[in-house]
Parts: structure tokens; sequence; C-alpha cells
């Protein structure tokens, strides 16, 4: 049942007086339940129980920890029908969607559970030698984490996406600001990992949730001094606004904001002359994939002018207008998607691609695409800006070295994505290719940007302005590496010592011994 | 020879005005070569070119930047005495302590060398399986990077130390922003890094030398738009005003400052019992150690009030009164320690431990311990400070639960040491011994924090204020992952990925494939 509450550790909470509900986007109209928004107390409450939380979960075993990640799992599962029923009436999105991101939740869990399981996460590293130290190092966590939800995302980026598993694998307390478009499905979610804490003996206050409509929850999570790391997926104005608070801080703490990106796509001649139609149909395919709102959306196509550019511009115009539009995740969002558009539409200097004129539902979104020439494209910002929603900008280029020049002055991106037939033409085109690499953090060759693997491999990360800090990335298991801190022990007892440094390797890690990458005993 | 003048790569260069000297401290008068203050002009000179390097520095493979490392050392050897002799007469520090400085860089690079030769410090990850797209892993360089020599190591911490090493490894050249009270140090460093860069044909830029007497420079380095990271040793004020500087920026960038602190130690009961006079006199030693001007210096011991911590306090005092005074590193550095002691022995409720009145030279520094009870300590912050210099303060805790409670207070720590002659008893002060590591980045047992062990276990770090950010260290072979972050490649042609990521894995080094760590070929 979704009660409007915020949940503090496992006690339901409702003393304020700022209440909201939450829309459905489809029918446009309100949801049922009124949400509470958490009051100072209730933040403060949260964090300290957090806090009292980490006395002992920090110590909880990876075993321990990996028991409860897969319950929370499980608890998900037994409650997917509810889960998914919220999840569309506050975010449009449709079943195939709500399932698959429901899945990747599980699957994301249970794949921090499989890694702690493992155990080699921490990175054990001993050094030592006659007349020398002994030094051993692993990484601990942080302490209590805020994790801010994503309005794109309400299972895979928000209350039990990766930010949450990634910090409670690590061993941080987590309190979530619940993202406000999907209120309901964040308090179904908490339930679940409020159960699950429960069932697996893990301590009160290790999670919690609070509601929130404004900024001042959200404000007040950031500047409290027991919080010690914050992960946040949304936009560049909320992340680098978060970013200054924390900075601003007695004690600067880090903060982790993906926060959007273009995710230029670079088609080469070769797949231009080969397989424009076929690139074109796949863009018109991706651009509006999940109504635009993906952070890996490709919101930039660059090329250099020529017959086959054209041709795959005019079949990415005919393709995207015969696009049936879909619903936004909030009336909000589709009044900020209109916003964005015209104020880039407001420029000058630009040819229309497509601009379907279709009717459309209250909060459906109308595709559109534009293109520029290179040079047009490099005096003007304007294109350069993330459009959230089905839009993209083509840029036509003069000739490679535009075409590079352009790729330089981007702003850092998540992903870039080269399209080529030919491998001659990569080595041709290296510079171009060196100076996509220098602006993201993720290449693909031959693909669309949209659609994230989790695995250990991914870096869903890059330069700033697509994240805050273009060291982590906030998909795949080294995201866990967000959460902790390396401590060194000198000549220690070994029975003192965390088992992942003992001496006769009781968890069977690997270790790097004295150079050496073993799972062996010292 | 040194000039004065700044190096812009290999270009010496000095259209400034501004002109400075250093100074020798042990016989109170400046050195003879006049320093040119680098001009804005000289400062974009270098960052620019260091860009221009960086396009060709970050593909050099890592056995190319090994044997550049490697060459610095050779370099530096060639012309130790003359480096040794400025050292002593900018530093005022005595011959064995140059020697050994210099061991440990020359050390440090070559010891960066080898980890370059093995290879695997890209972290290599690999992950495909049926109906997944094929993501690899691995850690690239972020750019030209901007390092802040420190006042108290001229070498192991400046021109060539640590920071640049380290940066250097990762393949970011690097722009050193030169320390003032060793500038001529730094200059001959550099004319070493110059030779060595040129000998291994390394391209111009990679490294630069600029010269400051105030904060222009640096502040103008840290807000260039091209400048990437920065590496700090020095103050907490100096570092957080670079911290706050590098928020700032349009685009912000990191900054790794340690910043000192006050390393605490505590004697349990059974140290107390067995070895009060042992351990008393060894930390008469360390907190002298270099005139107390390591950033490990133990400014804080603290234990349970008894009659054998009456002894090892009275023991300490005696032993540290009988010890011959040095020079401190420049007057100003003296003036600094006498102001910021006078300021804690203007506060009320201590008492006097040591306070030898000897006859000293100009610019050497008494040495000063004092003790205060836990109560005073808790509510007092002037005594949780550090006073750069032999300065200490003994707290007197009345049960554990205030040496708890006193340990939870403190601010973040480079080091936490712990003495004790009984197993059993840590176990009896395991929640001491947690508090302790929660504020710290290393944990010492029965020794001594002064002397910082260069291997890849060392983490020289700690929360903030100890450093900007305590997932990092800037000893040790780890240090390296400051300057990098990582790019994943999907599906991308095998011929055209970096060789650490190639199937048949030229390197052969150790990468994580499918979630196993080998050295084989895919």
């Amino acid at each position: 049942m979704i009660t409007g509450k915020n949940y503090i550790g496992a006690e339901l909470s409702a003393i304020g007086q700022v209440t909201y509900k939450t829309v459905n986007p489809e029918t446009n109209s309100e949801n049922d339940t009124v949400f509470y928004e958490a009051t100072d107390e209730e933040v403060n409450k949260a964090v300290t129980l957090a806090a009292k939380a980490f006395r002992t979960y920090k110590n909880t075993s990876d075993t321990d920890r990996a028991t409860f990640l897969d319950a929370i799992a499980a608890e998900l599962e037994a409650i997917k029908e509810s889960l998914t029923a919220i999840y569309r009436k506050e975010s449009g999105l449709p079943e195939g969607r709500a399932n698959g991101e429901f899945a990747r939740t599980t699957g994301q869990l249970r794949a921090f559970a499989t890694m702690l399981r493992e155990g080699s996460w921490v990175e054990a590293i001993l050094n030592f030698s006659e007349g020398k130290p002994d030094i051993r190092r692993m990484q601990i966590p942080l302490g209590p984490v805020v994790v801010f939800g994503a309005s794109n995302f309400p299972f895979a980026f928000s209350t039990a996406g990766g930010d949450t598993a990634s910090a409670l694998a690590a061993g941080c307390p987590v309190v979530v600001k619940s993202h406000p478009l999907h209120a309901g499905t964040g308090e179904l979610v908490s339930s679940a990992i409020i159960k699950a804490a429960e069932k697996t003996g893990m301590p009160d206050g290790v999670f919690s949730n609070l509601n929130s409509k404004g900024i001042e929850v959200g404000r007040t999570l950031v500047q409290h001094p027991l919080v010690k790391a914050v992960g946040f997926t949304g936009s560049i104005n909320g992340g680098t606004a978060l970013c200054k608070l924390a900075a601003e801080r007695e004690e600067p703490i880090p903060v982790y904001a993906e926060m959007g990106s273009v995710n230029p796509v670079v088609v080469l001649p070769s797949a231009l002359q080969e397989k424009a139609a076929f690139w074109a149909e796949q863009y018109a395919g991706s651009i509006t994939a999940g109504t635009g709102q993906f952070c890996t959306n490709p919101g930039l196509i660059l090329g250099i002018k020529s017959e086959a550019f054209d041709k795959f511009t005019t079949v990415l115009g005919e393709a995207i207008s015969n696009i049936a539009p879909t619903c936004m995740l909030h009336p909000g969002i589709k009044q900020q998607y209109d916003k964005n558009k015209q104020y880039v539409l407001s420029q000058s200097g630009y040819n229309e691609v497509a601009a379907p004129d279709l009717k459309i539902g209250e909060n459906y979104a109308l595709q559109h695409v534009i293109s520029v020439d290179g040079e047009v494209f490099l005096k003007n910002k304007a294109y350069h800006k993330e459009v959230f929603g089905p839009f993209s900008v083509v840029v036509q280029c003069e000739d490679k070295a535009q075409l590079t020049e352009v790729l330089e002055h981007l702003e850092g991106q998540l992903t870039g994505t080269v399209l080529n037939e030919n491998e001659a033409e990569l080595y041709e085109f290296a510079e171009t290719i060196e100076a996509l690499k220098g602006r993201v953090g993720r290449l693909i060759f031959n693909g669309v940007p949209t659609g994230v693997d989790v695995c250990a491999a991914m870096t869903h990360g890059g330069p700033f302005p697509a994240t805050s800090d273009s060291k982590f990335t906030s998909v795949g298991l080294t995201a866990v590496k967000r959460w902790v801190r390396p401590v060194s022990y000198q000549d220690w007892p070994d029975a003192l010592l965390p088992k992942a440094l003992q001496n006769n390797n009781p968890l069977q890690i690997i270790r790097t011994i004295n150079g050496k990458v073993t799972r062996n005993a010292v």
C-alpha cells in the first residue's frame, strides 16, 4: 500500500504540512495518493539514523550485504505487479519498458551481490619486505550517502537503482531523496528495501526514503554534516547546484552527478556510402526511444557534406516523421522540452530536417530534427546544448578538419559513436576519433548510444558536464568505487586486520602482494 | 647553472618584472640567484604548450614513458651534488636528510617506471557474451596537470616529486608552480627533467616550471581552461582556496590537496604499563624530526589518565627538552610556528609538559609540548588544529568512552597510531580503534607516524581536511589514479583498440575478462 509517508528507516512518518500528488501524464490527471514532504526534523532524523546504522553496517561481511541485496531483488519481485502498475501511472511509460527496467533493476542488485560474494572488489594490496614496514591497504565505505532519484528511470536510476545498489554494496547506508514525479513508485520500492533489511538483519536506518516536491529537502540533505557523499542523476542545473553546495560545506563531500549529454554520432563517409538508409532508420528509432528521454539520446549527428550525407539526412527526416509520438514523463517535462526546442529553433542558420505537424495527446512530444553547417555550429553554443526529448541536430561539416574541430569544441559527453564500413578509413580519421575520445566516457562503434549495458567494463560517465566527476561511472560494477576510500594498515596484528588483509586470505580474494596478483595466502 | 628563469617547455623565459630571491635559513641570508616570477603570458604559454604536448604524450607507450621517468632519475643523479647543495642552501635541512630525500625521489620515479613496464595499472576490464555488446574499459590520462611544490620536501613532494612522477606516468603533461622557498632547487631539478624529455624524445611542453612568489601564478594556472587537474601539498588555507577556485570554473576540475594533519597517537594502557619510557623517547624524536615539519608529525597524543600516562608524559617532556633545536625551512615558517603556537598557548586549561627555554639560532624552533584534559580538548577546537613545527598536545582522557568521543570529534587525519602490548586489550578498545579508523587514511601499530613508505599499499591521504579527496593517495603507486579517467569501447574493431584492450593481449597485462582475472588472450 502506498501511504504518502516518508520512511525514516522502518518507520513511516508524515509530520509535515507540505503535500503533493503525482500525475499520470497519459491521462493528464493526478494520481490519488497525497505525499507528505519531509520536514527538516524528518531529514535530520533519517540522516542521524543512517549515521547510527553505519556503525554496524560498515562492519557487516560482504556476504551479509550480498544477502541483503538479493533480498531486495526478491522483495521487489514479490510486488512486481503493483510496482509496474504505479510506475506506469506515474511515468506514462509502456508495459514493455516497465518490465525491462524492472529486470534491469533486480539484475543490478544481484550483480552487486555477486561482486560482494566474490569479494575482490576491496582492492587489497599488501607490501612487506625486510627492513620495511608491513603495509596493507583496502577500500572502506565513506558513510551515509544521499541518492537523488532520476525522473526518467523510476526503477533503474532511482530508489533501488544503481546508486543505491552500489552504495549499499559498499557498506554505506542510503537516504533517498525521492523524485516527486514518481513518489508512489519510490515509496513502494522503499517498502521492499525496508522489508529486505528487516529480514536479513540489517540495522534500522540503513535505508530511508524522503518525499520532496521542491529543492529544500535535497539542499538540507547535501548540507547535513553526517552525509558523506551524494549520487545524483538529472539536469546540469540541478547537478551543478548540488556540487556547489557540497563544495561550500565545512567538510566538502563528493557529489557524483550524471547530468546528461548530447551524445555525438560521427557518420563517416563509408557508412554514408554503404548504409545511409540503414543508419537513418536506426537513428530515427534511437532519437525517439523513450520519447527521447534517455541520457544517451543521440542529440548530435555529425558528418562531412556529401550527397550521401544528404540522403542520410533525408531518410532520417522521413523515417522519424513516420514514428508515432509518445508521451513524456510529466507535463512539466513536456513544457520544458517545448521551451528548450523553441530556444534552439529561434536561432538562425539552420534547416529543417523533420518537423512533423501531427495531432498529439496532451503530454506527447513532437519529434524534431534540424541541420546546421559546421561553421554555424561552431559559432553558436545554442546548438550544443541538450534538449531533453526527441530532438536532434545534424551537423554538416565542410571537411575532416572541420569535423575534428567541432568535436574538440564539444562539452563533455557520456557517449560518442562512430559509424564506419571501412577499416582503412578509421586510420584516416584517427585524429577525428581521438578528438571524440577526448570528450566522452564511452566510444561506440556501429551502433546507437541508447541502451547502457550493466557490466564491469561499462563507463556511464564522462567529462564535465556529462558528469561532475569523469573518474567514475554510475552504471556497472565499478560504480561501487564512488562510495569508498582506501585505508592502509601499518604493522597491524594479523588477527585484528580485516579478513581481506589477513595472512591466510580467509576470503580467498584476489590480492596484490608485493606486486604479484594472487589468491595465495601470505 | 641556476638562471632564475622559468622553463616554458625547454625554453628558458624571464619576461616579467617581479623578482625574488630564496633565503638560507641557517645563515638567515639571501641566496644569490634572482628569480623571475612568471607573467600571465608565460603561464598561458606553458599551459598551451602542455595541451599541445598532450596530443602526442597521451599516446606514448607505457614503455616510452617508463624510459622517460628512468631518464629523469638518471639526470637527477648526474647533478646530485649541485642539487643537494642548493637544496641545503634553500631549506636549511641537513645532509643526511638531503641524501635520503634525493634517493626517495629517484626511487619514486623508478617505481612508476616499473609500474608502467608491467602495464596492468590501466585496469583493463573486458565484458562480452552472446547477445550483449562487447565492452572494454581502461584508464586514460586527463590532460595537463598543475603541480604545486611543497615547502617541506623540495625533492620528494615538489618539482620531480610524487605528484609529477605519477602524472607523467599517467600520460599527463605537468606544469609545476615552483615553491618560492626553494626556487633554485626547483629550477635545477627542472633542468634534469627537460634534459630527460629531450633525450627520450618526449614532446616539448611535457614539462614546464614556473616561478612565483605570490598567489597569482597559482591562481591563473588553476583557472586556465586547458588545465585538467591539480596536485597540491601545503596548508589547509592554500589547499581549500585552490579547491574553491577549481569548483568555480566553467568546467570544474579535481584538486588533490594534501593539507596536513595532527596525526593522533593513542597510547593504550598496556603500552603505558610496559613501555611508557620507550615510547616517550621515541615520540620525543618523532615530534622534533625535521623540526616538526612533516605532514605526519604527531601533534596529538591521547591516553587515559593514570600514573603510567603521567610517567609517559614526564619522560616525554624530559626527553624532548634535551633535544637540540633545529632550523626551520624559512624565517616565515618560523614566524608562523611561533604565532600558531602562541595562539594555542593563549587558551586556558592546559598544563606545560615541555617548554624548554634554550638559546637558539635565528630561524630555529623551540619544541613545546602541553597537556589538556579530554573535556577541555572536546570543548576547545584550538587544541585540535595543526601547529606546523615541533609542537604536540597530550590529551588526558577520563576513560575509554571519553577517549573514543575525542577521536570521533577529530577532523580528518593522514595517520592514526595505536600503541599496545596486549592483544586482548585491542578487542576491549575495538570501538576506540574503529573511531580512529573513521578519521584517518593510515593506521599504524606500535610505531611513529613520521616516515611514509613509498609502495603500492601506501595511503598518504585521509578524510578532509587532511586531504581534499580521501579517495586518493599522494604517495605510492596508486597516486597515478588521480590523473586518469575510464573510457569504455563498445564493439570497437580489435585492430583499432588500444593495445591494453586487444584480443591477443600484446602487452601481456593482467585484465579482468568476464569477471576472471587473467593474462590470457581473448
